[in-house]
């Protein structure tokens, strides 16, 4: 059994750090790296690039909404063309710098209020896997089974693989439970990783409302901007290790 | 006899625009076009693009401090290898948005206070130097004759091409005539033409100090932000096309 | 006959200028300057009160949301309570260049995306008005008339001022002829005159869809930022001024 | 025996914070706060302000170059007058915030290289106590005894108070031993203490280079952005407090 774990990096700005990517880096084996937008700067991507590197990381663009302020999480209204020409400059300036460390661009995953869009809007998917598939053709699109994004890529020819999410609670859609309703979050690390080792074993994931749904996935989605982010990682990470999981990038480095 | 005519471009930002780059695009053969630093953003960038693959023009990625309100014209304390990675993550936007439109992005040229840096400071030529090669080997540099950018691309391998001023006097040592001297901008179009001919012919350049020198050039710098911009351009164009110069872009596109 | 000419002023951005500032100050009466928000820092700001200090033109600040890439025309996504702190930091930024100056602040005007959603929603307009009057109870707003930035302002007992544009068509129900409607501008300057005349004999304002309806009106709004906006301007101006109406601010500087 | 404690608060931005500011806002009694430029938005400033309204604690802005991936450490190329009116939005901005908030503003103090250039160019000393006065003349200036700031304050008649620096080292000349000679932090919270208790007691600080100096202090300023921050303000709040100190703001809030 093996399977990648990711989280969203390199979030910080200027002098201000977001996460232990430090410790995050460790423990991950895929870095989804801001590029600017919403958060990102040439320095802060240097480093976390350098980071992934030396941990033998595989790197993943994140781009966002540019409203730093807001953190990406504001839908910013914009055209689909015009979310496109975004990404492909957010995913460009990382390529850039990733030039610099001597790693490659993997793959793809939009960040925050733009990747619900992209989730839910095929028409802003479909402008996002075609600046994807023009930057570079095998540049991956990293999404969640069943969205918007994942059929755009498919439909597109471009690399798609999906992730679950560590802490998240399930309906029977498949969809995450929204975050003001019960069962929306997993606090507890052990039970977070019993629930991810059953559906590693089974292909089944525990839902608020049902039976297990069957969810594909390459890839478990951990959060590292939270408190205890780290501590939870790291807790799955062994839990799951002991259980003779491997951990693997979904795209070698 | 043929040389290539530049210009920088794509020097506004959202609402605001610099000069009439619809109608310098029609004039010039090569473009530096901003790469979202001093000035430039996705949508700039895109149009600006489109400007030059409509008219056949070679494109230059044109990375400045990141300092939109100095418009790049004032240095910003920064070490060479973090004017390096700003010049990466710029240099990669511009890509994006280029692999979008389908045009290649052929060479680099540094703007304003950057530039005049990387002129006389050889650690920041490197650095500049550097980030282009690791970003792609095929990538040139353009920059002015006799200074260290010029020397950091040479002894690094990369190819480099020269340009000299339509509308700025020389002095003896080959460097421009500071701005704040007598001699330093010659504002008539027909006087700068002229003395271009004259250049292209012998190779020799009037200077204000001295006989006239030596000079290297693979294109003529016109200015694209200035009032009198497309009148002059146009003026130099039509007065060494009526003397038989061919235009082409030091690369082609 | 007397009425207030009010244009969007100091709109630039860093070396980007919006409009000739210079030319409409010698026009109008009021001049609403951007606070760094949509447009605007503290040297377009110092520059734009200068030349209204030189012009006798009265001051007002004209917050917009904080998106320069989309000059304030997007709505972002904001609590009523977060764009009152957004304006009052915008409207006391202008008054912090002001003091420099010597010239007060005398009113308000939300710009764009933001003026709209304030003219329709009534929790922001209280929000907008309620940051306006803890900032300086003697602060007015400048609003078209029938709207909830009016009536907002009305119901706290903050001075409100009405406006009507030069430029824009009306329906019966008071509101503008959407943009894309037919109607929609007034191109030509002199039946723009004619028709604001009209209105300033009889307080009818003729529209597209009816019988000419009853409208208050301290100020006539001329846009400053289109190609035409001077001429524009000057011909209105020197029409109403021929045929007896004085121009002067609606509050003086 | 009284004197002020103050911290730099309030230096997040959007969804980035610095230090403990809640934790700070305990044990302080002045807060210099961000006011947009280095630092800040108009949600951080009206957080930090609120948390110094609950808590008593008296307010200053803390303008500092609008360079925030810089964090305002680097100088950035400015005319004095154009400092003066950067100062003046941002002390504006401040202001209008925390009109909303209903706190005075009632210092200002310069951040980093600002600050740094204040105290050793007069020219822009000047330029700032001119804003600053012109915005209010009640406003104070908080410096460094002995700097072109406090003298440039008293010259023009405008309120100064003087700090020293908890956990700094200083020269015989009354300067701090630059960052990068021995000598320059004391790490340890209690020394700390005891040398501020000394100073209280005798007005001479021990410096590391001769015998102890006479020093000017209405002020102790503390760290608020350093992980231990919190901890060692405490330390010394604690010591000094048992040792029969109060803690008074320099101007009431």
């Amino acid at each position: 059994m093996q399977i990648d774990l990711n989280a969203d990096l390199g979030e910080g700005f200027g002098p201000w750090s977001m996460g232990d990517d430090s410790q995050m880096m460790t423990l991950v084996t895929s870095a989804s790296i801001a590029c600017g937008g919403h958060a990102g700067d040439p320095e802060t991507m240097y480093r976390t690039l350098m980071q992934a590197k030396q941990n033998g990381v595989s790197v993943g663009a994140h781009p966002g909404y540019a409203d730093r302020e807001g953190f990406g999480r504001r839908v910013i209204p914009m055209s689909p063309d015009e979310i496109g020409r975004m990404c492909a400059a957010q995913i460009g300036a990382l390529m850039g710098v990733a030039a610099l460390v001597g790693v490659p661009v993997t793959y793809v995953k939009p960040h925050g209020a733009l990747g619900n869009l992209a989730a839910r809007d095929r028409t802003v998917a479909d402008a996002l896997v075609a600046a994807v598939q023009r930057i570079d053709p095998a540049l991956a699109i990293l999404a969640i089974s069943g969205t918007q994004s994942e059929e755009a890529a498919r439909a597109a020819g471009v690399p798609v693989f999906s992730e679950i999410f560590a802490d998240r609670g399930y309906l029977s859609s498949g969809q995450l439970v929204p975050r003001n309703q019960e069962g929306a979050m997993i606090h507890d690390a052990t039970e977070a990783a019993a629930r991810l080792m059953g559906f590693l074993q089974s292909g089944l994931m525990p839902v608020v409302d049902g039976d297990p749904i069957k969810l594909a996935a390459h890839s478990i989605c951990v959060h590292g901007d939270s408190p205890g982010a780290v501590d939870m990682t790291r807790t799955i990470s062994n839990y799951l290790t002991a259980q003779g999981v491997a951990f693997r990038p979904f795209i070698a480095p």
